[in-house]
Parts: structure tokens; sequence; C-alpha cells
């Protein structure tokens, strides 16, 4: 029998596993759910074992991982699998046609809370593996995975889980199970993600909100303030202007750009998608290299004064923008951080008091396009799916990525 | 009898009439209240009968209006009263140290709401008007009162009722009881108010939050875009940079700047009660002239994005911002507001929607320093006080000062 033939006469059965993994309420981030996450993590353990792989929860300082492997042989490779079995809140509950954790498929899609982010994509792995197992008797290749529980809670345990199981955890490739396709007919795979660094500016002025008739002209408005320096924070065109922000960016290569320029792109589809009247960006790149190949800034968040029905005639005592920036190739994101903040304090007007807290980053990773890794992990997506995948990178930000390649040293 | 011994013989007798005046929770926000303002209105009509004013409470769309009248003589000049026995809402309780309709004297300060804004200054006026009277048995001019009690929730109904009662009304010159001191020792004829204008700018970006890993770089982002906006209202001489603002602002006079320098005023102090760190406002300007006599534009709130604690990146799908404007001398608010609407959906880039929603506003005034009536009041006041009053303009609106000069025609 074929991995295929296997995959196909088993069809009925991998779906209610699947759907037994969705219908734990794996909730990370809150407290309630703690049983049902230790719940899911022990069927997941159990799943591992009945496929013959030795598994068992690892604690950490707050759910665990389940960690499982399989031994082909100590000569041969060793592929290290990343997922997470844990959900984000459900919440709002009245926007979803049937329960979060009760999967119903319609017009052939899966709708469950987890089935796209991380579920669905970490159990395809499993099965995949499964049926090379039960169809040919062995695997290839050493296997290990770490699945784990806070991932949406910004795996704060999993960076001192991997350096206390740095033996353990030995491999010499990690493929992570939480990306997407190109798009619904187009497998990808995923050889970079942008990385990630937060902050967040106060602007104090006066020590309580004044009367802007009153006061109004004499005195510095916070949210006019913040504004003009948010607003010198990119330059006409639409580059961040922080001084010596793009240090350690790296010129995108010729083949590359030739790379993406190729993908299928259709900006009134784009457009009409997101709503948003016209395209907007650093000047001189395509979208592609834009959201994959360009470190970017935005505030996520702004606050000041009244913002109640009405108008309220205040000029309020502070304002405050979140912001987060979009990291690639050797930036360093508390470097990045030092550069924000020295920059919004120097344009700062001295009739304000500036703060800047600093919440730290997260390295991007890419992983080059040249080794053997990539060309094999091509090479089995085209088998499984009968077609090309292409090479994309992600815009979004997985940090512990970073740190399997800082802890571990794994591309 | 003098009407200063008067008033001395009757000081305890005139406080205890203030303190039932201050007890009526005459709160015009709250329908809760409609019983007390009606009861406050009544006891005010009462007061001035007792006084020998003929008095009546007049119908509005909402609160009624408290008129009283006193005729010395159609030979004689009139003046008319302005006033508010509405107050605003008390909360929150827990600051108040005694609560804020039972009035209490602590260290020579009466603490209540509405003693200083704007029962005790109506008061004062009404008081003094009946010293003159009982003393000397009659008043050498025609005297007319409204007071009104909507004022705290925008005279909704006032300007109608001026329409309506122009004969009534007829007047030649209106004391407004609602202004201030210039400071605790220094008595003020307050001669200009500034106006005002309000609107809201909201930018519009794409149709949800969107993921600011996936789409960052490659979308505008609405609070990036309303900053930059926002920044371009004023120019590095923190002007106001909206073509034709300073339509209809007059220089300040030569004398007028004299005046308004020799006024006291202390840097170092004026900043330590604000608690600001410098002072910040239009180059070529004093900080009187600032907030007295020049337009200004302030956010007064700005709302978009994620406002909750720690990060959530995304690219907001909007952003707001309330803003309004003090205006001076002839400036239109309507013609203001279209200005300000025009140039911000004219620098707005064409990846984002923009919209403003003007609130209207009402036009500043000013009474010329030159006629008989500022003269005489500050010979009133130099008598009353035993010290020369200062000459003030004051920096907020009341907006139906304008409808007094526009409606009835009286400085």
């Amino acid at each position: 029998m074929t991995p295929s033939a296997y995959l196909k006469d088993t069809a009925a059965r991998r779906q209610k596993e699947l759907f037994a993994f969705l219908r734990f309420p794996s909730v990370s981030a809150k407290t309630e759910h703690s049983k049902d996450i230790q719940a899911c993590a022990e069927w997941l353990a159990d799943h591992f074992r009945a496929m013959r792989f030795q598994a068992r929860l690892m604690p950490t300082g707050g759910h665990p991982v389940v960690y499982a492997e399989y031994t082909a042989g100590a000569d041969r490779p060793t592929v290290l699998y990343y997922g997470h079995y844990d959900v984000q809140p459900p919440e709002p509950l009245e926007l979803w046609k049937t329960p979060p954790f009760e999967p119903q498929i319609r017009q052939g899609y899966i709708y469950a809370r987890g089935a796209s982010d991380d579920k669905g994509q970490t159990f395809a792995h499993i099965k995949g593996l499964q049926a090379v197992l039960e169809a040919t008797g062995s695997l290839p290749v050493n296997v290990k995975f770490i699945v784990e529980g806070e991932e949406e809670i910004a795996s704060a345990n999993l960076p001192r889980f991997l350096k206390r199981n740095r033996k353990l955890l030995k491999a010499d490739i990690c493929v992570v199970s939480d990306t997407a396709q190109f798009n619904k007919t187009t497998p990808a795979v995923t050889y970079g993600l942008r990385g990630i660094a937060a902050a967040e500016v106060y602007v104090y002025g006066p020590n309580r909100d004044l009367h802007s008739g009153a006061f109004g002209g004499s005195i510095a408005n916070p949210v006019n303030v913040l504004c003009q320096m948010i607003a010198r924070l990119h330059d006409k065109n639409n580059r961040v202007a922080v001084p010596g922000f793009y240090k350690g960016v790296r010129p995108i290569s010729r083949v590359e750009r030739q790379r993406l320029r190729r993908l299928p792109f259709d900006a009134g589809e784009y457009l009409r998608k997101l709503g948003a009247p016209a395209l907007h960006g650093e000047k001189g790149f395509s979208t592609y290299e834009r959201i994959w190949c360009r470190p970017t800034l935005d505030v996520n968040g702004i606050t000041g004064g009244y913002q109640g029905e009405g108008s309220k005639t205040i000029i309020p005592a502070w304002a405050s923008a979140k912001i987060t920036m979009r990291l690639v190739d050797d930036m360093d994101p508390n470097d990045v951080l030092d550069r924000l903040e020295r920059y919004l304090v120097r344009i700062a007007p001295k009739s304000v008091r500036v703060k800047v807290r600093k919440y730290g980053g997260a390295r991007g990773v890419t992983v080059p396009l040249t080794g053997p890794w990539l060309q094999a992990a091509a090479a089995a997506i085209k088998k499984g799916f009968g077609k090309e995948p292409v090479f994309m990178r992600e815009g979004g930000s997985i940090p512990v990525v970073a740190d399997f390649k800082s802890i571990l040293g794994l591309d």
C-alpha cells in the first residue's frame, strides 16, 4: 500500500480524529481553560503513541509542551517539527454561525476555532508522517515534534524550554507547521518571516485636562505634539525616518526580486478584499517586497483626550501611541527600539515630556533558498499536491522561530 | 442709609439667601432634576418680586428663563443682565469634601456646586441692585434680567427665545454675569470673548482591522495618516496652516498690546500651576495675546486602533480626531469650518477616505473699549472694590453672547 492509498482509506477516521482535536477548548489566555489545555495535550500525546512515536508532556513555567519522537537511525538526518495546540479566545461568540468548539463542514470548509491556527496544519504533518509509516513500515528520517500550548500568549516559556533541552532537540532542520498556502490552489514553501519590535510613546503636557478656551494657544497640546512626532516617523517616500532604522537591512537580491515579480498579484482584487482605496507604501518596492522583505513602522493604536460623543473643549493632559515595527534580515529589535526612543525624545518640543516604553521584540528569519532542505520540501509538496509550490515569505512574525535559530542553531 | 451700609447690615441674611439658592440641585443635563430646576427658577422669581422687580418664568423648549425687570423711566438707559441658574453635574461625588448641594464655608471660601458658576455672580449683581434700591428708594436705570436654565447644556433654546422676545429685551447694553476676576485681589472688566468652531475628522482605511505583519507596508495606516494630516494643521511658527484661517482677524492695536503688556504675568507661576514644562504658542505674541486675542486650533481628543493593555499588532480600519478652534474678531465659524474641511480633504493621500463632520460654532465678541459703558462699569467696580479693575478678555466662549449682539444688537 502507498501512503496515498492509506490516506484515502482512512479519510473518514482522520476527519473524526481532527474533529476530536478541534473540540478541546484549549484557550491558553484564560485560566478557566487550564484543564482543557491539559486534556488536549494528553490527547495529542496519546495520539502520537498510537502511531508508535514516543511521546510525553514536558512541563514549562506554564502550559506543557507535547514532545514526540521517532527514531529512524543515528545515520539519518533529523527533522524537528514545531506547532501549537492552543488557540485564540473565540469571542465575540455572536459572530459564529456554529459553536467554535463544535467543528462543522460547510461548503467544503471546516469551521472551528483552531482549524487553521494551528491544529489543522500540525495535524496535517502528523497524519502525513503516519501515512508513510503505516504504508511503508518506517520513516526515512528521524522526527521530533514540539507542539506547544502557549503560542497565542507569546510563547513566554518556550525560549527557556529550548535552552534547557538543547540536546534533546538536536536536529538538522526545523519545519514550522504554522504558516499558510500562497492561495487556495497554490501550495507554498515559506522561507522567511519578519521580526517585530514594539513600543509605546507617551507625551505629557499639563498636569490635568485644561479648558481649551482659557489656555488654548499658550500651552502645548499633547495630542497635536504627538501627531507631529508620528508624522516625522516617515519621510515623503514612505520610508521610515528614524535615523539608522535600516541598519542591517540587505538589498533584495536580483534573483529574489525576479522570483517575486513572477508571483501572481492582482492589485484590484487585493484592494477590493481589503476595502482600501489605493496601495500605499515605501517608494521603489512592489507589494510583495513591501510586506515580506522590507521593514515597516505602524501605529497600532492612539489615545488622547476626550473620545465620547459630541465635543469637550479640552487640551488633554497626555496622549499616547502604540507602535510596532516589522524587521528583516539583520535588524536587531533592541537596537531599533533604542533608535526610535532617541529620535522621539530628540524631535519632541521642550514644552512636553516624552516617555518611551520599549516592549522588546524578535528578529526576523530567512532560510537560504540554495540549501538542500527547501528543495526537499518543495519536491515533497509537489508530490503531495501535484503542483509546484511557490517560494514565499510571510510578513508576520513567529518570534520563537528566531529562537530556534539562535538557541538551537536551526534554520 | 448708603448702599454700602445696607449691604453691611444685611450680610448674614444675604448669605442665608445665597445658600438657599445654592441648595437647589439645578442640574440641567439630567432629566431627574427637572423638578429641582423648576423649583430653583420659581425661588429666584420670588426673590426678584420680594425686591420689587416684576418677575415671571418664561417657557422655552426646555427649562424656563427667569425674566425680571425694574422700570426707572422711559428716558433712562436700559441694562440687560444675563446669567444662569443651572449647574454642571457634580460627579465624581467622591472628590467632594462636603456634599455639592450643602454649601459650606472653609477658610473664607464657599464650597457648593454653582457657587462660582454661575449662581454666585448672578446673585452678586442682584444683591448690588437691591442695595441701591433699598438704600436710595430707586435705581437710576431701567434693569432687565434673563437668568436661563440651560447654559450648561449649550443654551439650545436661548437664541429662539431672544428672537421671539426682541421687543421685551430691548436695551442699551448687556452685562454678562458669567466671567471671572483677573485674580484674587484684582477685579476685572472683561470686554472680549473668543468664539468657537468644532469639527471631527475621520480617516478610513481598510474595511476592518488588518494584521500589521501580513499587510504592514502595503496599505495606508489611518492612524499614521491622520497624524500626518494633523501635523500639517500648524506651521513651524505654531500658526494655524489652514489656508485663509486668519481671514477676519484684525491686528491687535498698539494701545491694547501696551495695556496687555502692563498686566502682571509670572510665567514660572503659570507653568507651575499647570504642570507644563514650557510655554508654547504662536510666534510673535505674548501669552495674554495668545489666549485672548488670537485664534487657535486644538485637537481635544484622538482615537484609533487598539487602546487596551499591551500590544495588538493591527493596522486600524479608521482613526478620528475631535478639533475645536477658538475664533476672534470677524472670523465666521462656518467659513472657518469649510476651510478646515477643504484643507483636510486636499492634504489626505488617495489611499484613505476622509470625512469631516462640522458641528458649527459661535462668533467671538469684543466690546469697544472707548464707549461710555465700559468706563461706567470700571468706575462702578472701582467704587465697590476700592481698586481699579483691569480690562481683560476671556479665551473661552459664551456662545449666546454672540447672539445678544446679532439678534438684539447689544454690546
